[in-house]
């Protein structure tokens, strides 16, 4: 059992800045998240795409905004468990919570936050009959570790960032790449489709266009792929992997089932004061709330997380005053025993 | 007149903000501020201080983040009344604004947003009997250009940063500088202080301590002031002008006084929705506003604005419907023509 005072559902970019807030109030928070990195839609969706938004950023590329939100709550040592997904709650007699994962993993928390964006993201799975007798034998939706593919043979299907980025990054592990794409156009960033153009020049990487993948050959793991080009007969083609990259959608999912109010497929939150749901202990901030107003923008997940966080701490030391200090004045005290602080005034003699 | 679509009564960095957040909805904005330079209280108490709460930047000076949200708005042409207070307020018939600031200078918007901070920033006054005589006559409360001191004799009295600073910079502008300080110890960042020393052991600047000014001396222009050093005889030095820097202190001030609901020094706004105050039409937002779980976080003032925002653009555009663009997929449009906008995904032919 993992526990911790904040449990976050979601390590989006609020997940992530919860840590930082109740990290200053001296809470401590673990994180879960259905992806196998941290970052939510900035980083699975347009981690190398500007964000003009974010203030005081005129520009930043949104995988560099979840490195630097990284970067800011390293001191406050955040737990994660990542490619699981939140599946059910439980309140406890004393008013903690008990989530447990789709894997089995179980938190046990004071407070629950449910960061959780537009829901877990689930990969879109192509239409193959025996695909899931095949799932994670030989079958990947996500790349979670790319050195799981080291000089194995390896079958992409897929025609736009993920498919052509991945593409590229696993010819210099990987034994041999194929990538499968139902049309001949592909669909991304320049320098993506140019280099894979580069790449199958050079024969590193094996295109099949216009094609699709039909079926999956091996009895307890893949062995090949049955692929049929437009107009032609089905042939098969060895491979250790198949790894279909027709994106991921979010799914509300399983939190749509735990009582909490739910309008517009967003969690119900008192905006007048803490974001807190219609449990109380269980909080929504970020992207996965709504209230009369609401903005689905980064900038307003940072805010409810702050506010959040305070009456988080006043739900956990219940008669305890907190007294704000600005970080600038009171300085930052990390976890991991590091102090960030600005230079003291001295007060001196001139002679 | 000066005309606008926001009025922006405060320039801190919630006030530089609404700028942006406004010109993403086509909204131009003005501020006025009572201090010669943006910033607020980031600019004027703090600028060389870091803070580490502000998303994204594990850490950054109070000043830099000033200069960051500048070049953010610059794309949006904000107009600036600097160096005035806002005194008064009158809605018209057609529910418009007109603001006149203590100089007289008058604005016209359809919306006011508030966001004073504190309050304006008033300066800490000496009690020396004639100053008032004085005043804007070689009395200078606030640098403003410091070009003004070129090639003139300057005494400065004070005993912080901001006597130390100015000091330090002064000497390579004005012909001469003495610092006046009722104690020997001085109260700053180190390096000012131990610049100051060097500064005045190469007799660039003349200290006189522990002493105090008691009288300015000249008929209708300072042309010295009159100095008593601890246990001493009164004399005089020469000079062209006293700058006495003993703080600002912040006075909601004017606006106190303008029929909105104030609480706890503060504005009461509807949090629940858009920031709005008691007068339609009116918001309030940053450290200036009031509301249960209020906290005085420059974050805090990000996300008010935003949603501020939202609410004036529907009041502007009665029955307009503004369907929301992340700036990462419509771009961002400036005023002064220029675009931001992220580098299109090509479709392309691997053949
Ligand atoms: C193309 C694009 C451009 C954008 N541009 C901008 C912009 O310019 N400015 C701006 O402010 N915003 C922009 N956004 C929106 C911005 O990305 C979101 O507002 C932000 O990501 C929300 O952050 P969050 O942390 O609330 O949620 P998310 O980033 O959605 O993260 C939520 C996380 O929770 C996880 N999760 C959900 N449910 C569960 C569960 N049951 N178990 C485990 N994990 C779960 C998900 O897997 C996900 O990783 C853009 C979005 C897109 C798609
Ligand atoms: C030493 C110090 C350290 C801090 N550290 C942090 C920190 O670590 N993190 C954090 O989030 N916050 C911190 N703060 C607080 C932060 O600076 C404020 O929350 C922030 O400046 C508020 O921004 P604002 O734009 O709402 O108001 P302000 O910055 O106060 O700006 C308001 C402006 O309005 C002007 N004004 C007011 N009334 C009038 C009028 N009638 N006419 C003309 N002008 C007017 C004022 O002159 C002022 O310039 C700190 C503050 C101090 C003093």
């Amino acid at each position: 059992m993992i526990t911790t005072d904040i449990l976050i559902i979601g390590a989006g970019p609020t997940g992530l800045f919860t840590v930082f807030e109740a990290g200053l109030l001296k809470l401590r928070c673990h994180l879960i998240d259905a992806l196998p990195q941290a970052g939510g839609q900035c980083s699975e969706i347009y981690p190398k795409k500007p964000i003009y938004d974010i203030p005081a950023y005129p520009e930043i590329l949104a995988g560099d905004l979840t490195d630097k939100l990284m970067e800011q709550i390293k001191q406050f040592e955040p737990g994660f468990t990542l490619g699981e997904r939140a599946e059910t709650i439980e309140k406890q007699e004393d008013e903690t919570f008990i989530v447990t994962t789709n894997k089995g993993t179980k938190h046990h928390a004071k407070v629950v936050a449910i960061a959780g964006g537009l829901g877990s993201f689930e990969p879109r799975k192509p239409p193959i009959p025996n695909i899931a007798n095949f799932e994670d034998k030989g079958v990947e939706y996500i790349i979670r570790d790319p050195e799981f593919y080291r000089d194995k043979k390896v079958v992409i299907s897929g025609g736009g960032d993920s498919a052509l980025d991945w593409a590229i990054f696993l010819t210099d592990v990987a034994s041999s790449i194929t990538l499968i794409h139902r049309r001949n156009e592909f669909r991304g960033a320049l320098d993506s489709v140019d280099k894979v153009q580069e790449l199958k020049d050079a024969g590193k990487i094996t295109m099949i266009t216009p094609a699709e993948v039909k079926g999956i050959v091996g009895t307890d793991k893949v062995t090949g792929v049955s692929v049929v080009q437009k107009g032609g007969e089905a042939f098969t083609i060895e491979t250790d992997h198949f790894i279909p990259l027709f994106g991921l959608s979010p799914k509300l999912g399983p939190i749509a089932n735990w009582g909490l109010e739910i309008e517009k497929n967003a969690i119900k939150v008192n905006n007048a004061l803490d974001y807190q749901t219609n449990i109380p202990g269980i909080y929504a901030i970020g992207d996965v709330n709504t209230y009369p107003g609401k903005l689905k923008l980064i900038l307003c997940g940072f805010h409810e997380a702050t506010l959040m966080c305070q009456s988080a701490y006043q739900r956990i030391f219940l008669d305890k005053k907190y007294v704000m200090k600005y970080t600038t004045v009171g300085g930052v005290d990390g976890f991991d025993g590091t102090r960030k602080e600005a230079p003291k005034a001295v007060i001196k003699k001139i002679e």
